[in-house]
This record gives structure tokens, sequence and C-alpha cells, in this order.
């Protein structure tokens, strides 16, 4: 099958690679080509536009920063419908805008084409070992199509809803973990304030009703002042604000998401540490 | 061995059951008489006063409500210190204050007699199925005495410092499902309005970063308008201003955990709705 890639990093990267070992015809562009050059070496094509990509390839994957990013490689001037034709499929994996996802599958049943949004979550480590989450939106048939690639990275693949529906599923998703992320570092500050062995204390709170994914991963590493990035703190922040945008439109308060997106925001803009981990954010506790 | 046990409800009863199955000779007293019959029947003696089980037995366990209670019952008129004498134990098993814990503890080493602070988590359930999580504080030697007696209660017991380290354990595991809650809560309201397939989402986020034990426990009976206790909401908002206080002693803001407290409030003082469980939480979202 001809497919394209559209944004080689972290996430994008290893998922390429995935649809590549199984055989495919692989088209790749990212602004930083670098970045293509191992897949390159694989096999790939590297093209210079998100254009040239939708001219070579039947199915279209993305994976980019932020929903501007998105914007432009679909909609700019050498974007993606500068150029699709009919019968082709767009699958965008950033996490993005729900109102986006709508506005680019409504772009594409124009020109007889699809869209499915697809993001994912489980990280660099499950994008690499192919054991990703795949939340999809979009048409059945168009779902039915892309499966069976979802599932060369997926190990959890699911169609939502049509379109915006897999963005809408992150969200939730994300609203979730800014639960457990706040809800773990605050406990933290408090235990070892209280002068507690947290190695004892996460023994205990693990095996009872507070036992969160979260806990289980991101507190050994703040013990061992690890912040490295499982996630990077300034991508969160970045669905925080999504979701609460799209609660906004939905006449929703969610005020416990949104003082997470603030402490997030401490973190990554006044504190300049959005590089960091999510886990970073028991950095701004220190002196609060 | 003598044992007496003051605050025979929910959680107290079932406890006190186990210590008489075990083969104890068992005093009981309940504020509501009412609720020691069904131990009495069983071969416990109901005494009038916390002063006269002090006076019986040897080890004396306390699970009553609030920390006005646990004051009340030790160092009220008729309460255990106004008997307890050189030699025997206090145990108090309340979600309590670490501040009161070490007033107990300090209190009974000036008349020659022990304190243990044992907070448990795991709800009814766990009180019927001596599957209880026991979260200790005190010194080594009485915790090893009274340690087989925790073992009849709790498959996970554990000594977690001085007195009032059992409290603070137990603060830490509330602040976290704070978190677990106020996130479960908040990704349902969004999800439901965003017109998603609960029983999709629910089964995607609980196989990655989002799982958490609230979520898969209370997010169920949510969507079955179960909004009976597995945990009081009023005893939440207790545990909630009470880990909030300890943190001000400290100097600490816990942002989060305080909103959650708000949020409570709301549920508890203002809609009167304390005695729903914690999942209740979601009715204040409907015209928020």
């Amino acid at each position: 099958m001809k497919l394209g890639f559209i944004g080689t990093g972290v996430m994008g990267g290893p998922i390429a690679q995935h649809l590549l070992d199984a055989g495919n015809e692989l088209y790749v562009y990212n602004r930083t080509k670098a970045k293509t050059d191992s897949l390159v070496a694989n096999g790939a094509t590297f093209e210079d536009t998100p254009a040239q990509i939708a001219q070579q390839a039947n199915i279209i994957f993305s994976m980019v920063g932020y929903p501007s990013d998105v914007e432009a490689i679909y909609f700019g001037e050498e974007g993606i419908f500068s150029r699709l034709t009919a019968g082709k499929i767009v699958v965008d994996m950033t996490t993005s805008t729900p109102t986006l996802a709508v506005k680019i599958a409504d772009a594409a049943k124009k020109m007889g084409a699809a869209a499915l949004d697809a993001p994912v979550s489980g990280g660099d480590v499950g994008a690499q070992n192919a054991t990703l989450t795949v939340m999809v939106g979009g048409d059945q048939e168009t779902y039915e199509r892309v499966k069976p690639l979802f599932e060369k990275v997926g190990q959890s693949v699911h169609l939502f809803g049509e379109a915006g529906k897999g963005q809408h599923t992150k969200m939730a998703n994300q609203i979730m973990i800014a639960g457990t992320m706040t809800g773990t570092v605050e406990m933290m500050v408090y235990a070892q304030h209280a002068g507690l062995n947290m190695t004892d204390v996460l023994a205990t709170l693990s095996s009872g009703g507070a036992a969160n994914w979260s806990m289980a991963n991101y507190a050994p590493r703040i013990l061992k002042g690890d912040y490295t990035p499982g996630f990077f703190a300034k991508h969160f922040l970045k669905d925080l604000r999504i979701a609460l945008d799209e609660a906004d439109k939905m006449h929703l308060k969610l005020p416990a998401t949104a003082l997470a997106k603030q402490l997030y925001e401490t973190m990554v803009d006044d504190k300049q540490l959005g590089d960091d981990g999510t886990q970073g954010l028991i950095k701004i506790y220190e002196n609060m």
C-alpha cells in the first residue's frame, strides 16, 4: 500500500517505521528533514512538502505538535488539501481539537476523500513497542480500511463515533490524568513534609483505593529526581487547553481540570519547565 | 485477651466481630447502644461508658466519626483517660488528625500506658472481609504487641513511624483519592456531553495511563445512577479538611486538594448530599 507520513518525531518516527516494516511503500515528510533519515535509510522516500505526500500516497498519516501545525499541513499553501484527490484517506494522529478534526473531515468529504482523527496514548515507549491505544473518530467504512494499519502500532484500537470523537476520547483521557497527576504530586508533597518513608507509603497506597497508573509510574521517578519526559509537560498543557476550550463550547465547567491547567501554566510558562515530563509539576510546589 | 471496642458502626462493628471471633474477651461501647446488640448476642459485654471499657480491657480500640468524637471519648468526663492505667494500650482507628494522635500518645505515655493511631482504608467491604489496609503510627514495641490483632482485620498492616504517622499516611491516601475522584467525575461530565459511549471510553481509559481504582469502581456506579456510599461524602470532606489543616501547619499549599475540598463542600454543605457516596460529586456539575 502507498502510505504517507507527515511528522516523524518521537511518536511519528517509530509509528512510521512499523508501517514500513509491514511492507508498505512509505513517503515521508518532516519539517526538520534529518528526522526522516533513518526511515529513508530503511527504504522510505522523502518528499519536500505535505502536498507531495498527498500526491504520492493513498493513505496519509500526520502526527505533528500543535493544532496550528495540523492546520498548516492540511490547509496551508503546500498543504495536503492542495493536492488531495478523491478516494484517498487522511488520518490525523496528532492530539488536536475535535473542532479541527471535524473541519478536516468536512474538507476531505467535499473532495470525495475521507478522514479519520486517531490520537493515541501510550507515549514513546508505546510507539516503539507498538502497544499504543488508538482512539478513532470517523465513518465505519473508512475505519475498517485503516484498522489493519492501526493494528501494526496499537494493541487497543477502537472507533468512538464520527469525526472528532477520537479527539474527544483523548480529551477525556487527559482530563482523567489531570486528576491523577495533581493528586500524585500533592500526595507526595504532603507525605514528604510529614516525614513519611515514601517507599512504604507508595506500597500501601498502591494496594488500595488510591491506586493509579500515574502514581505507580511517576512517583518513583520523582523520588529519583528523574524529570525526563515520559510525556512533555508542554504537550500536556496543550491538551488541557484543548479540553477546556471544548468544554467551554459545550457550556461545561470543569474546575479541577481548569486548576490543573493553571498549575501546568505555572510550570511551563512561568518556570519554563515545559520540556520536563509531566511529573515535573512537583517543582512548582517548592516555594508555593 | 481482654479487648475493648468503642464505636461499633459500619466500620467498627465488623472489626470488633473479627476480634471476638478470634477468641478474645470483648467489651463494647457505642453511643447508640443498639449498634452493639449483635456483638453482645455473640458474647461481647456492653459497658455504659468509655471509662468502663478502659477499666475492663487491656487493649482498647476506638473507631468513631469525627476528631471531636475522638477527643470526647478519650478526654471527656467519662472518657478513656479518666480510668486508663499503666501497661494498657489504646488504639484509635478513626481517621482523625495527626495532631490529636500525638496528644493521645503523650497523654497515654504520662500514665505509663501506650497508644497507636491506626486508621484504615478499604471501606465497609474491607472491614467485613478482613481485607483492610491498616496504617499505624506509634512505637515499635507497642505495634508488635497489637499487630496480631490488626492482622485479624487487615491484609496490609504497616508501621509508618511514631505517633501521628498512621494518620499522616491516611491523609496522603485521601489527597491522592481527591485527585482520582475529581478527575473521574470531570472526565465523565466531559465524555457524556461529548456524546461518547461511556462503556467504550471506560474500557479504553482503563487500559492505559489514565487507569485508576476510583474510575474503575465508581464510574460504573455513576452510569447506573448508583450513589449509595462505598464511602460517605461527608466523611471524605472531613478527611480533606484534616489534610488541609495539617498541610497548613506544615506551611504547605495544596491547591488541587483545596479545590477538591471546596467541591465536596458544595456537595455536602450546600446541596446536603453528604450521605451519598463520594461518587455523588458528579451531581454538583449539573447546573454548575
